[in-house]
Parts: structure tokens; C-alpha cells; sequence
């Protein structure tokens, strides 16, 4: 069988019309500062059945007819973009970042799939009806997948929304990166394992007998095929052609082991995904290597893909507004407050760990991958496909404009951002209420507080405990009713007595003043600008500036 | 209609294999300086109805189905392979480079595809049965298409051996270039008429209406088209992503181009060809991005199209002795002779004109390509498909080597190359027969012939005309029964009587001895030594120099 003339015309017609749409409206999404994949998804809603098969079916049936070999050859063409887009996920995957952050990512990762696992299952389990669960369907089944889309996080888009904001090798980035990664591969054995439980396979393996396979081949090519996989690119790139030969290597090896997990009945892209791991972590895999297979697969083979999800439903006829509402409910709550709560108990600070949240909570493209394999399979109607790629771009959306508020809110915490030069000055006053009064009177225009109430609450707490710190440097603090914290600092190059624990008089009085009810935020700044003074030297260094700008950049870039 | 999990399954084992085969042999073709297409193709015999068809017919309709959608997702990956292929040797072509050689250029391609033309075109009119025409065929479209596949050059295979030999960016390396170019251009736009004169078009053109919008077509292309393009590359690169956006703008092109003439009945190919040349005419395109391309098309696409070329026919049961014969000899006499007389008519040396001639011979993937489309239109059978195919493999082979021998045969004949340090040596004999004796005694133990042979012509020379040049030079020669000119010379710093124009003495004595019947070689090196002899002041530096390493080394310098 092959494909007549006419149909190669219109094949050829077809790819261009799919890639044009999803590049374009993939373009104006980035422009926006959006994941690309929105738009692209979007242009295969507005090709497929949804908008462009409403409004000319005839057009629609030209290009894309159902029944004709043109189909199958599109087919094939999706089912390797799958597998290649896949593949290149994997390659992303650090192993090295996983493991320096592993206990943050491991605490991440796991609660952040039990919490929205449980809380999707047990909606799911408890309330099939309100998730459309087909009659005939086992709702254990149905439940544990709900709960799996709803557990997962999707490391491409995640990757490239933390390289949007320019955090991708930050700590905070690189924890999010390992987090996901983690996720990722927690998400597809638990999912690889319902597709076992469902008979996926029709090659006559058990549950038990698919799940061992599955995971001997998971360890085999964590442990020893990545070594193996390692000294083979090395070898290939000095003995044969570079890069071709790498290249070649590399979509073999993913395809094989896409059909072998396809074999086991856990679906061809778990074997891509984790043979791109096993490549990604050779030291020996060139960057250029890398940049032509990334370059490549994403700007034609993912956009060719994900056109294709967007065709693979009716948007419209298919949108049950409670079934939207419940799966995004469900992705928000369960997603952020799972993995901040991980976050939380790996150590992390309140925003940061929100913005942990924030930021493993896009579903993107896995959960649209697993959408369309549980539709494939029977294990979920169109509705609830419809709802798990709208839940998808939602979460995708908001997950940058989420991350970048949290990381802005522990941003206002920082010393860094807090000292303004119009908040420092020079002055005469010798004596410790004076100087004191003279600070507050600052912090009360700037606050619009009234003076008296924060006055009260400075020398109460100096009165208690003075707080003459060392190395010239005295610290008057309260926590008062404000949002943000306040820092204004007073210099005396002559002196004044505040009982420092060196007995030196104190020349830099910082005034800080922190939202009550926030014990942290108090601890951390006040131990913040403590380190900033453990150098006598370089305190002296600092007195002898004369204006508040060389001050406050010299106090900024001290440790 | 949809490939179910099994389909997937053999659908990306296949793949798998024909990518492994492919390369494997491809690279220890690669190794032995031979073209990857070579091994890529056999490695398509191997898996095909010739070998694993024969000794395994179960594997072989396991991993390759015939009558199965694998097989319609095969042929859309091939059509697109093809295609992209087609892209990317067009974005090989520099036209400015077919500009600048443009009088050589069209000299060799126009002869040489004539020549080859018509000879291909006379055998299978009278000879017909040779060739194997099928009964009921068209003898005049037949021996058309026979013309055409012997004259077809193949500009990828041509840039490849180029770049194998170091002489891609040589003077004759880029004239070879430009005229395959032209050559791939002229051969495809005969093809294409050949296409519509069958009526293989099936949208109701007439042939005259296909052959005039085939050319408006290029013409558009070439002279609006790729300014267009230029400028929209431009706009791209700078608005939108980058690469991203130019790789998958490239690919639309490239596909919208295809599926243009394909519907113009003149294939697919021709389009995308067209589009590559225009795209990469354009200085806005930027080599990051052709990388890209080259790099995932020539080491994906290209090999699975090869392989599946070699698995179109069965090689054994279909190789016809006679028609094999009859082929290469056509392809190696037509395309040699006629390249070379091209050559020498575009005023180039013999020896250059016949290293032009065997690096044009090559037909490789273009031959192939378009045996492949003659077939499937049922234009020839099956062995002369088989023999088109052997053609294009063997005139790939012998291109390289029977090129160096050529350029070989030309380097022997300059003077950089016949200079040898053994054979310079200072004197004080200030005798002008004295002089040339010694020169002749060199040679004369050198060249293994008697020296009173070799002074006796260069004397009788010397006496009809003294060899005194200018600028202290002198310039006795003489031909003689030699295979390769030899070059010695004498240096005597007080000077030497050799009747110079200028009336100086010669202090540099060069013996020319060259082949008799050969006046070219003779005038060619008189006039190359007697140019460098030009400036007076470097003369004069030379002869400052004190040993005969110094000098020779010198005397290669100069232009």
C-alpha cells in the first residue's frame, strides 16, 4: 500500500498548514512570555473538528480525511513526533542536579504526587460522576488515573518557563528542575502500571509480569545502560562521522526503546523518555549534538504533535464546564499545595517554597500525553480529554505570573532590595534616643505610620535588651503592623554608646523593622545584616565612605 | 484509519533497523573515502526483497509488511525524506558561485548534458530491446527518459567528493560545483517535461500548460522568490524565535513547494529543490540554522529514502548483465566525454578538463531518484531501475579516484611540483655550454636517458635562439622523450653571457626539458617561470640567498 499522487499532494499540504498554524500562534504565545505549546495546541483546535470542521467541514475533510491512508501516514508521522519529543525531554534531565538536590526534589517530588495523587483519586473514587467516568468502566482504574493526571508536572514546559524568568540555574531553579524530573518518572511508572492493570498490552504479559519488566528495564538503563550508552557515544564520535553518526545513534536507541516499552504494554514514550535520560547523562554528548536534535524536534516534530492533540476532540461540543472546573480546581490545590508542603519539609522558606509550588504546578505536555493515551484506551470519555488539556494550558498559563509572585514576595525579604539609599544618612546626634528618634521619623513617613506607635516599639524592645551588637554596628528592631519590611540605617562617625557586646561605640545604627506575626522574616534579616558586620576590617572600610549611594553598594556587595 | 499498538511496535522497529543498517554501512563506506549513499543503499538491498526477502522471507514480511498501514506510514516518511533531501541539496546551491564560473559553467554542463543526452537518447531508440522497453511503452519517451537519467549529474554526491578531496573551495572544485548545479537544473526541468508528456500529472493539465507554469514557476523563484525569501528570513530571524522559527518556516516552504509541482505533475521533488535553491540563496540565513538541517535531514531522512530505494526491487533476480553494461558504459563515456569537451571548449586545460569530466560523472542520488519516479509511473521495468540504481552507485564510486588522477596528471605539469631542492645546485663555470652541460648531466641521471640526446637538443635550441630572458635569468629547454617535465637549475652569482635582452649577465640558469608533442606543457611552464623572473628588485633577493633549500622555497613563493 502506498500513497497515490494526489494523496501525497495533499499530505505535503496538510504538515504545512499544521506547522504554519502552530508556529504562528505558537510565536504569539512566546511573545507573550507564554509556553509555545499553548499556542500550538490551539492552532490544532482551530484546524480540527472544533473550529475549522464546524465552519467548513468540507475544507476540513480535504485536508485531514478520516478514512484514507493520508490519515495513517499523519499517524505514523505524530506516533514518532511522540516519541522523539520524548526523547529530547529525557536528554533535558540532569541526573547530577537531581542527586545534589536530592533531598529537597526527593521531598518535592513525593509528597507533591501523593497529595494531588490522593486528592484526584479520592474525588475521582468518591464522586466518578462528577469526572464522567463511563458506566462500564472500573472505577479504581478510573480513579488512579485521575489521580496520576492530576499528580503530574511536565518538565519541558517547566524548563522553559524557569528559562523565561532566567532562574533555570539558580538554586531555586535547578531544585524546581530536579523536583520535576523526579515527578516525571514517579508519574509514568505509576501510570505505566495502570496501563498494565487495564491489559494495555496484547502481548500477554501479566500485571505483575509488566511491572517487573518495566522496572528491570528502568534499573538497567539508570544503572548500567547509561555506562554502556556513555562509552558507546564515546566511541562512535572519534571512530565514526560526528555528529552524524551520534545523531543516528541516538533516535535508534530511542526508537527501540519506545517499541520495547510499547512491547510491555507501558506505551512507546516511557522508553523514549527514559533512554533520553540514560543518553542525556553521557559526559561525552556534545552540545552540538544536542542543540541539532533539540533545535529539531521541537520546532517541527512537538509542534507537529501537539497540532495533532488539539485535533483530537471537539473543544466545544466536548467542554463540560464541571468536569474544567473540578480537574483545575483539583490541579491548582492539589499541585501547589502538594509540592510547597514538600518544599516546606525539604527546608525550604515559606515564598520559596510557594513558589516551588508555583512553578511544578504546569501539567503541559505530559499531562496531555497521558490524556491521550487513557482517551486512546477507552479509560477516559472526550469530555474529560477536553478537560485534562484545557486543565493542561491553564496550569501552564499560570504557572510563570505564580512563580514570578512568590519569588518577588521572598524578594521583598532580602536585605538587597529592602536598603534604599534615601533612607541613610549622616549625622551628629550622640545620643541613642535621639539617633533612634531620628530613624523612626523616617520609617514613619516612608510607612505612613504614625511615629509614636513604632517609636514605643523599637525602644521597648532596646529597652529590654540594647541592642549594640559589635564592630560599631547597632541593631534597634520591632515587628509592627506593616506588609514589607523596613530598613533605614543612621551613621556617626564619632560614635554613640550602645552598649555593644565589644564595648566599641556603635557608628552604624540600622533601624529594622519587620510585619509582626513573622518571626522568620525578623530572624533572617536581622541574621543577614549581623554577617554583613563580621569583619572589623571592613566595617572601618565602610565608615570611612562619605555619602549614602557608595554606602549602600558597598553594604550590598558585603556577604 | 490509525496504526494500532502492534503496528506501532514494527512501525518503529523498522525505522530502527533501516536507520542502524543504513549508517553502519554508510560509514565503512565512509571509511574507505567511498559515499555514505553507497552503503546506505546496499544496506537497503540487505533488508530487502534481494537478501532478508530471499534467505528469510518470514522476517522480512514481519518487519516490512507489504500490504499494511505500516507500509502507508513507511511511504509517507519516505515521501517526506525525499523531499527534504531534495531541500537541503537545494540549499547546497550558491548561485553567485554558478555566476562567477558562468561562462565555464554553462560550457560543461550544457555539452555535458547534451553529449550523454543524446547518446543515452540514440542507443535507446535504435536499441530499444537492450534496454529492455516494455511493449507497450512510448519508444520516444522511453529513450527520453534513458537520455535524461545518463545526463543527470548529482550535486550532492559531486559536493561531498569535492569535500573529501580538499577542493570544494578550489577554482576547479567550485567550477565543478556551478556546473552540477546547472546540470541537476537543466536534467530536472527535461525530466519534468518527460513527466508531463506521459500526463503523469492527474489535474488536467496539458503538457504545454504543466511545461509553462513548471518555468514560470523557477523563474519566480528564482528572480521574485528568493528576494521574498531573503527579506521574510530576515524579518523572521529578527521577530520571532531564533532558529526555531527559520527551521520550520524552511520546512513549509520546502513542502508547499513540493506539493506545488507535484500537482503540476512534475514531482514533488522538483519543487523543493527549487524552494532550497531560493532559501539558500538568501544572506540573512544564517549557518547555525543550515547546520540544523543538514545535520538531522542528511543523517535521518536521507538514509531511510537510500534504504528504501534498495529495497524497491529485487537486485539479484532483476540484474540484467546486458542492460548493466549497457548503462555504465553510456553513463561513463556519454558523461565524461561529454563534461570533458564542455571543459575544454569553456577554455580549460586538458588534463583539468577531464578531472572536470569525472567529477560531473557521478549521476548518485539523482539518478536514483528519478529511476525511482520513471518506475512508479511504469516509465521502465524493474531491471533497468536495478540497472539505473548500479549505474548511479559505480559512476559514484569511480568519480573520486578517476578525479584525483586527473588532477594528478595537472599537477605534474607545475612548476611548484617539478621544483626539487637535488636538482639545484651554485657554480663558478662561466661558460654558457659549460652551464647547460652540468644542467644536462643532472637531468640526464634523472631522466635515465643519454646526455649527449638531451644536449644536443637543447643546444640546437639554444643556437637557433639564445634562451637569455631578462633580469639575470636564462631559460635553455628543449623537448624531448619524456613522460614528465624535469627542472634544474644553476646558479653562478658572477653571471653568465646567455644574450639577455636587457644585456645583463645570467646568474640563474633554469634547464626546461618537457614531452615532445607536447607544446601546451612547454609554453604553459616557460611562461610561468619566465613570470616569475617579472620584478628585477626579487631577483636580486633571490640571488642574495646562499643555499639551494633557501632558493627553491623562494622560487615556489613567487607568483
Amino acid at each position: 500500500m502506498q500513497l497515490s499522487n494526489d494523496q501525497v499532494i495533499i499530505f505535503l499540504i496538510s504538515i504545512s498548514v499544521m506547522l504554519f498554524s502552530a508556529k504562528m500562534l505558537g510565536e504569539i504565545f512566546t511573545k507573550f512570555k507564554q509556553p509555545a505549546i499553548i499556542g500550538e495546541i490551539l492552532a490544532g483546535v482551530i484546524l480540527g473538528p472544533t473550529i475549522l470542521g464546524m465552519l467548513s467541514p468540507g475544507t476540513f475533510e480535504f485536508l485531514f480525511p478520516k478514512n484514507s491512508e493520508i490519515n495513517v501516514a499523519m499517524d505514523g508521522i505524530t506516533n514518532i513526533a511522540v516519541v522523539l519529543l520524548l526523547l529530547v525531554s529525557g536528554l533535558e534531565v540532569d541526573l547530577s542536579v537531581v542527586f545534589r538536590h536530592r533531598k529537597k526534589a526527593l521531598s518535592i517530588s513525593i509528597i507533591g504526587i501523593i497529595i494531588p495523587f490522593l486528592l484526584g483519586f479520592g474525588i475521582a473514587y468518591l464522586f466518578p460522576g462528577l469526572l464522567g467516568l463511563i458506566e462500564s468502566q472500573d472505577r479504581l482504574v478510573f480513579a488512579l488515573f485521575i489521580g496520576t493526571a492530576i499528580a503530574i508536572s511536565s518538565l519541558p514546559v517547566i524548563a522553559k518557563i524557569l528559562m523565561d524568568l532566567k532562574i533555570f540555574k539558580s538554586e531555586i531553579g535547578s531544585i524546581i528542575i530536579a523536583s520535576a524530573m523526579l515527578n516525571d518518572l514517579i508519574g509514568w511508572i505509576i501510570f505505566s502500571v495502570i496501563l498494565g492493570m487495564i491489559g494495555a498490552n496484547t502481548n500477554g504479559f501479566s500485571f505483575s509480569e509488566t511491572l517487573i519488566y518495566t522496572l528491570s528495564f528502568i534499573a538497567f538503563l539508570l544503572i548500567a545502560g547509561r555506562k554502556i550508552i556513555n562509552k558507546l557515544i564515546s566511541i562512535i564520535q572519534v571512530k565514526l562521522t560526528f555528529p552524524g553518526s551520534v545523531i543516528n545513534f541516538i533516535l535508534i536507541l530511542g526508537f527501540l526503546g519506545a517499541a520495547f516499552t510499547e512491547y510491555l504494554g507501558v506505551h512507546a514514550i516511557l522508553g523514549a523518555f527514559m533512554v533520553g535520560i540514560a543518553i542525556g547523562d553521557s559526559i561525552h554528548l556534545k552540545e552540538r549534538t544536542r542543540e541539532i536534535l533539540h533545535q529539531f524536534i521541537t520546532n517541527i516534530f512537538a509542534p507537529l504533535f501537539f497540532v495533532s492533540i488539539g485535533m483530537k476532540a471537539n473543544f466545544i461540543t466536548n467542554f463540560n464546564v464541571g468536569i474544567v472546573i473540578v480537574l483545575l480546581a483539583l490541579a491548582f490545590i492539589g499541585k501547589i499545595a502538594g509540592c510547597s508542603i514538600g518544599a516546606r519539609l525539604g527546608g525550604m522558606k515559606k515564598n520559596e517554597s510557594l513558589a516551588v509550588g508555583a512553578g511544578m504546578s504546569s501539567s503541559g505536555a505530559m499531562g496531555i500525553i497521558i490524556g491521550l493515551i487513557a482517551l486512546q484506551f477507552g479509560l477516559i470519555n472526550e469530555e474529560v480529554f477536553v478537560g485534562l488539556v484545557i486543565m493542561a494550558l491553564f496550569t501552564s498559563i499560570s504557572s510563570a505570573p505564580l512563580m514570578s509572585y512568590f519569588l518577588k514576595e521572598r524578594d521583598k525579604t532580602k536585605f538587597r532590595n529592602l536598603l534604599q539609599e534615601r533612607f541613610v544618612f549622616f549625622t551628629n546626634e550622640s545620643g541613642k534616643e535621639k539617633i533612634i528618634s531620628r530613624l523612626v521619623e523616617v520609617a514613619s513617613k516612608e510607612l505612613k505610620l504614625e511615629k509614636e506607635v513604632i517609636l514605643r516599639e523599637v525602644m521597648s524592645r532596646e529597652k529590654n535588651l540594647p541592642t549594640g551588637i559589635a564592630n560599631y554596628l547597632a541593631l534597634p528592631h520591632a515587628k509592627i503592623k506593616i506588609k514589607d519590611p523596613f530598613i533605614g540605617i543612621a551613621i556617626n562617625k564619632r560614635g554613640v554608646n550602645f552598649d555593644a557586646a565589644d564595648g566599641l561605640p556603635c557608628k552604624i545604627i540600622i533601624l529594622l523593622l519587620t510585619p509582626e506575626n513573622n518571626n522568620e522574616i525578623q530572624l533572617q534579616l536581622l541574621s543577614e545584616i549581623a554577617a554583613k558586620f563580621r569583619s572589623k576590617e571592613q566595617v572601618e572600610k565602610l565608615l570611612a565612605l562619605l555619602n549614602a549611594r557608595e554606602l549602600c553598594a558597598e553594604l550590598k556587595k558585603l556577604e
